[in-house]
């Protein structure tokens, strides 16, 4: 709406907005004191002379009321929040940033065989700082200070997301491969990933492309060597990865979840690779299955199957990994794995599934604010094969019984009992080991 | 109040708070006027009907304007504040987070025997993310960067305060033992803590349940290894302690303190243990009494009595600390140590006590605000024996003087003296070193 | 303005800002009814004794509302921006905090010998926390989580910034030495310092004194050992080192720049020094060049001497550095070497030199504001010899050709390819190695 005169804007403000000129009925008066005679002409001038100049002020004053108060009741540009962390964004979208971090201390009581000791551990103790620049620019550092040097280095990346729904990465991250290593350790089921996370690609400095769909992700990446690689006269290894996930189902409770996995390594200078794993748990650090070093590797290439759902507060995910190791010299071996796994939550909460992977708990009702938190029962059979030609790594599989109780979004109590139902070849033939455990942690 | 019509509802409003009806005159006027005869009865309905219709127009819009102005005036959500570090609250006490942290640089020149090198070092250089999550939860991940890895966590915990006065705490942190080992070294009096520290009880992973009033405090709480004890086929060691404090007089200026603490320890797999201790400095590294590895211990015990008061500007503190080290094969071993210290505030400030330690120093003038700080005068005698039975350990004692100089509550600049007044026994017998180092440190 | 009297003060209220008394006419008016005998002596009484109190209360309201809008547009106490990293500071500038941090991350190609092995790493993955304490103090840590312990901290110290134009600092900072060593790794123009950094003076624990100008700057301090040193019997090193820079020319994009610095240090119980230079590489981690470890050395000093020019886009800067090492057995040793380098930005934009260094790019126009960045090619050329007398550590020198991308100001990605023209004596005689290396850099 644009105004002819400023008279009439005047005018119109005083009719509509302004409370000085809600006394309208004085103008009235006035008009009717003259017709009736009992103010003269000249009295009548006057008074209306002061009416509009007074009017005329009023609007003024009421403009400069309005314009203060919309100064003052304007959203700031800069948003301040805190979960824990801390939150700092401009309203624009121009930068952001935040701090965040996970404590997680752990204890472990073993039986059986292999004898391994009872301790604990800081298992993770990690602190971030992310976010935006430029609208299109993303960035993160991440560092886990349970861990020496640049082996603590977890996210170091920088990502562009100028392009519609196509985010580039360079840096040091995770290689897209497996559901499992995907999903944050601080939202994965269990205290410790399954077995078959021998297999896992790990993370390398790279770069990546990927894009993320209510249905659907795909993301392709270079990689060369891990963070903590040194230097020297000889080549580090490289690979390159790729993940495709269909989500023909993804509501809030109900998902149906499918994803391939393809991740191939060269060994670099080293010709050299190993894998092994622990029984499900971390602190006693004895590897259970263990190919010890390969030597004459020239490549290696695993392939991942993953299947997983969600239907309301009941969830199964399960997964199956082989790695193809080539040698220069002896046969190719082969490994696998895998696992199966289903959890339900008592209380009725949801696996939250996003981007082809899962995230955080959000518990129906907080402790601290009168609620009982998330309550999550699980249970999981997973395997692995490490014995092939030559290779005597051992066979182990093993049985975990898991309770989670999530106070609130941040917090985290778990308690695991793993029971490696058999171990056959390698060091530990024949041994049965079990693990109780349990876990503390704070995130966000 | 409740009031039955809108029509009342706008009358009141205006008769009382609005501007736009401050002109009640009007309507008295036109009544006389009416009566007088100067204004017929239809000019008068008109002029009523327009007052009446000005006066809800005019009471809509200062209500309008009153919200407006309680929206703006309303003390944000989020609370913002910084002193060199930062906190983030939000202002109903669910979320809190802050952060901050210590430089503390050191130079030490050494005089007599044994020789030690003088230099200089970053003595601490931390950082921590603490904060609070839905009222009732508290975390803390704090970290030294002079260390290495894992050895650099210092608290790294979880804490509920959802009962009454009772705070539990999950993680990792100081076990609750000695006066002087409670008491932050950003707070206390001398840049190192006396010759008895020899028996600190250190940091653990563990669980404690605490109460702090402020006449007593009780604490007690389960503990396994340090977070840097690596795990392995044997067991770690664990243990329990209990601290009680009791100040029967607890003012700003005046407080009386005494305090009980007991700590047990088993030596886990390891079945070691050593005791040590430098002479009130850190830079060289040479430790004068060194028990050297005492094997096959499978437990010892700590107790330690503790004495302080705060007269105002005067302050002084003593403990006496014993260990008796539980041998499988050997006699048993005692090892005790002591010291005394007194401090005086040239300036008239008072040591900050609070839940049975000492906290800030708070000068009454700042530097950089016109003032001087703070400054401090404090002598220290110190003992420690680490000789019995077959071991040779050494006892030393010596004397320390300090001069504190806190320009601001963040600030503090310190120089010590301290004189080794004789070593008996051990590698270094019949040494006298004397040591002068400065500090300068900021935390917040 | 004082008024007398609060009738005087309600009245001038009215008269000049209350919207309520916009209404004046009311009041002339009632006169002229009362003049004209409309209204009787009584009524006007009434009438202006109504008028007044209405008034009164008016202006009341008035200023009851101008006291809370001018409460609602304050600025507040404490001022939060981010731009990625996040600042923190109250307004009268007592306090203030700063957040923020850089990730390098670099990949490398080699050919060529000596045979270097093609790699990525995370060149710097920093942190810090700066800020500002009563105004006077400031200080800073920030840590590098490439390196192991204490050997990551760079900055952390104390300053002083209470004399006018005179900056004290106490902690572990840069030595001042060399324009591109005072140069932040953010800001040199090519990924890897020139080959002369093989003459850098580091950063150690110490004291400095600093005054900055717009015409000229000069630094003077004391430092002991770095950082990481350790202690021991032996006293650690110690040196003393100034530097003089002289800016005749210092506008926003034209500056001429002369530098002097001169650092001398002795080698403490150590006896030894020892100088090395990769070829403007660090993925590799080969010393093209080693004076390998050179003893009985008892202290050496080191010249060095700076010049450079912007001239709108285009930037130029040359250093030469000499080392004199003073042996107790065997000759004096002389070691030199010198770059010069320029570079163009085609985009237009101008190297940011203040208080004798060079800091950020400004692009003229950013990527996701529909910009391009700033685009800058750079070429230069860098020699050092480490041969003289007995050690032959070998002589080198290199062309190197750069292009910069500053997609934003706190973004940067580089690409270099370094030519080595030639070694002549040491390990490597007559190799003449290539190397390409890319950076991506998020740093603020």
């Amino acid at each position: 709406m644009k105004l002819k005169t400023p008279v009439l804007l005047a005018g119109l403000a005083m009719m509509t907005v302004s409370p000085a000129y809600a006394g309208s009925e004085i103008e009235t008066l006035i008009n009717m004191l003259h017709e009736n005679g009992s103010v003269s002409d000249e009295q009548y001038e006057r008074l209306m002379a002061e009416l509009n100049q007074n009017q005329t002020q009023a609007a003024a004053e009421k403009a400069e009321v309005d314009e203060k108060l919309a100064e003052a009741t304007k959203p700031s540009d800069v948003e301040v929040s805190t979960n824990g962390g801390l939150k700092i964004q401009t309203r624009d979208g121009k930068f952001a940033t935040k701090i965040g971090g996970r404590v997680q201390a752990d204890a472990a009581a073993y039986g059986g065989d292999p004898k391994m000791g009872d301790g604990t551990e800081i298992r993770r103790a990690r602190l971030y700082l992310q976010g935006t620049m430029y609208y299109d620019w993303g960035f993160k550092l991440q560092y886990d200070f349970v861990d020496d040097g640049a082996s603590g280095i977890k996210d170091a990346y920088l990502s562009y997301n100028g392009f519609d729904n196509l985010e580039l990465k360079a840096g040091n991250f995770k290689d897209p491969f497996s559901l499992q290593e995907q999903t944050s350790s601080k939202f994965v089921t269990f205290t410790e990933r399954a077995l078959p996370s021998a297999f896992s690609a790990g993370r390398h400095i790279g770069m990546m492309a990927s894009t993320a769909h209510q249905h659907w992700t795909l993301a392709a990446g270079l990689f060369a060597d891990t963070v903590s690689a040194e230097g020297g006269q000889d080549d580090e290894g490289w690979g390159a990865g790729t993940r495709a996930t269909w989500a023909p189902v993804n509501n809030k409770s109900e998902v149906v979840h499918l994803g391939l996995g393809l991740n191939y390594r060269e060994t670099g200078g080293s010709n050299q690779t190993r894998l092994r794993q622990q029984p499900e748990t971390h602190i006693a650090g004895v590897n259970i299955v263990d190919t010890a070093t390969i030597d004459a590797v020239s490549d290696f290439y695993k392939v991942g199957a993953e299947i997983a759902t969600v239907q309301g507060p009941f969830s199964a995910q399960a997964e199956y990994i082989t790695t193809s190791v080539k040698r220069d010299m002896g046969n190719n071996l082969d490994f696998d794995g895998w696992y199966a796994q289903a959890g339900y939550f008592l209380t009725g909460e949801s696996r939250n599934y996003s981007k082809g992977k899962f995230g955080s708990i959000t518990p129906k009702s907080n402790v601290g604010e009168g609620g009982i938190g998330a309550w999550e029962l699980a249970l999981r059979y997973s395997t692995v094969d490490l014995s092939d030609a030559d290779i005597d790594g051992g066979e182990a599989d093993s049985m975990t019984l898991g309770l989670n109780w999530y106070p609130t979004p941040t917090l985290r109590f778990s308690a695991n009992y793993v029971n490696v139902l058999d171990v056959e070849g390698g060091t530990y033939d024949n041994d049965e080991p079990r693990v109780f455990q349990v876990r503390s942690q704070w995130a966000f």
